[in-house]
């Protein structure tokens, strides 16, 4: 991937824009979004429902991916963490027998060790996230969901699982029976995000390219927000994780197979169901495009390099904008 | 230095042995002392009036010294901290606009995560530093002092300042008017350094080379360890900090200079006053032998080679061993 300090031009467009995303995949798209519209023009609302206490340090792993990547502090090798990694912390932690099956880096550590010390503090989730983009000089909002425990639960053929405990620890291979959102749907959102929601200018609300068991529905459980997308004027986009009936990264096309859904594009979009006003597939699905509900756009939805990113974003930017100019 | 990994013949005597000890000075003697005593002879207590939060994390430098230096995992090039240290996480914390002038390495940061996390889930700090001193296969017994909060204070020109904030943020610039150790003197002494101090065959209690105002008199403030030292058949040996009346490092010389008191050995015995059973000096001061209230002995106490070490261990024993036949 090339480097992402390369100037590209702006976006015009005023209106700002919110994505919901999660980990790696949602991040790729977030950054093509970050890259075309005018500074300050994004709001992006990240899932907390992986977040966990590990080594006695708070962790919000999808925060953090979203961070990094907008800061080109990615770590391009492991495709998570800080970028320039070092493995010193996890070396001796080991000396001393701790934990070492979640891997966090000498750089990485400084995010955890601030968060934890200003949550200790009192602080909120939010304010700390934002300082923290602030201070890697991101100009567009990063908020979490809610500043409330929200912690994802997987039922699974091994017991009731916290996610990292299923994703990084056990490699998602125990068989999951159900993804249970109950402290996400008793938290109170983040108030950012609905004032980012209510906006009545708001050109668009995008569902990045995110798990949307694991990433999507922790942030549609918690009470306000769906509420929030449906009521908007603006059009919701989902953007799908599934090219050729295969998840792009991860377990999504395993976790479906599990929930005894089809690994498809179709599946997906009526996952998500009346919540979209268009749907972006690949044109590999495009097949299944008169499966599904509502508007669809097809095209490259690969994201391999940058400039992959910057045409994904203003693709559905501007797939966005025909569908409002079609509604009005 | 050598590697501290050569073997060295160990001492036949079985009887148990005590040391007081602080930071790097008193560490230097310590290891002297674990070298030629008999595996599990020794008994470590440390200074945990220089404890401190920071950034989150309990932080113990006189612990980690003492653990480091017996484990030959000790940094000779800053003289503090882990060996083949590395810094990603602090400039990462400095990107973060976090704290950094307490600088923590990324090897040297495990400790201090280990220890926070298990002293947040209410463990004792003496449990957790038998476990880490285990860990590192460290066979002595390494105690803190107390596992109670115990800062010494100390009141300056620049006012009432916590330890670290005068030696390392103010780098001992402030002039000190008095040190306190309000709250090492109504701790409750760690258990184990009584029932140390109080075994009937132990052989001697030494006052390693740290600093008297800011390493020793905190341990000694601790209810019941002064008088368990007094009480104690076996002779207390103190070992002076001072050569040619100047401190062999740190800022013993200008403290006492600016408590009103002559930098000399002299000075140093009498600070101890009737605790001594006996004092080690360097040859450089033997001038000062007859000023001095109890039994003498003069060496070589630099301790600039790890044989140095192992040769002063060895002499202030024989030097402990010699008393106790004069007083039976």
């Amino acid at each position: 991937m090339t480097n992402n300090t390369t100037k590209v031009p702006k976006e015009k467009n005023r209106s700002p824009v919110v994505a919901l995303c999660g980990g790696v995949g949602g991040a790729k798209l977030a950054l093509g979004l970050y890259r075309v519209l005018a500074p300050n023009n994004l709001t992006l609302v990240i899932n907390t429902g992986d977040d966990f206490e590990h080594l006695g340090l708070f962790i919000s792993p999808d925060i953090d991916t979203v961070t990094y990547t907008l800061a080109d502090k990615n770590n391009l090798e492991t495709g998570w963490g800080h970028r320039d990694e070092t493995w010193n912390f996890m070396s001796a932690i080991s000396t001393l027998k701790g934990e070492t099956w979640f891997a966090l880096g000498d750089r990485d550590l400084a995010i955890h060790v601030e968060r934890s010390r200003r949550l200790r503090s009192s602080e909120l989730l939010s304010n700390i996230t934002g300082d923290i983009a602030g201070n890697f000089g991101i100009d567009a909002q990063l908020l979490p969901m809610t500043n409330d425990p929200a912690a994802t639960i997987i039922l699974t053929s091994a017991g009731h699982l916290n996610f990292q405990d299923y994703f990084v620890r056990m490699k998602c291979k125990p068989v999951i029976k159900q993804v249970v959102y109950d402290e996400a749907s008793v938290a109170t959102p983040n108030p950012d995000v609905l004032t980012a929601l209510n906006q009545a200018e708001l050109r668009a609300i995008i569902l990045c390219p995110s798990n949307p068991f694991l990433s999507m529905d922790p942030i549609l459980a918690v009470p306000g927000i769906r509420e929030a997308m449906v009521t908007s004027p603006a059009p919701v986009i989902g953007v799908s994780p599934i090219i050729n009936d295969q998840a792009i990264k991860g377990p999504t096309s395993k976790i479906m197979s599990e929930l005894s859904l089809p690994s498809s594009v179709q599946a997906i979009a009526e996952h998500y169901g009346v919540l979209l006003d268009g749907f972006v597939i690949d044109t590999a699905d495009q097949d299944q495009s008169n499966e599904i509900h509502t508007s669809v756009m097809s095209s490259n939805i690969l994201m391999n390099s940058l400039k992959d990113r910057e045409n994904l974003a203003l693709e559905v930017l501007a797939f966005a904008d025909a569908i409002t100019t079609k509604k009005n």
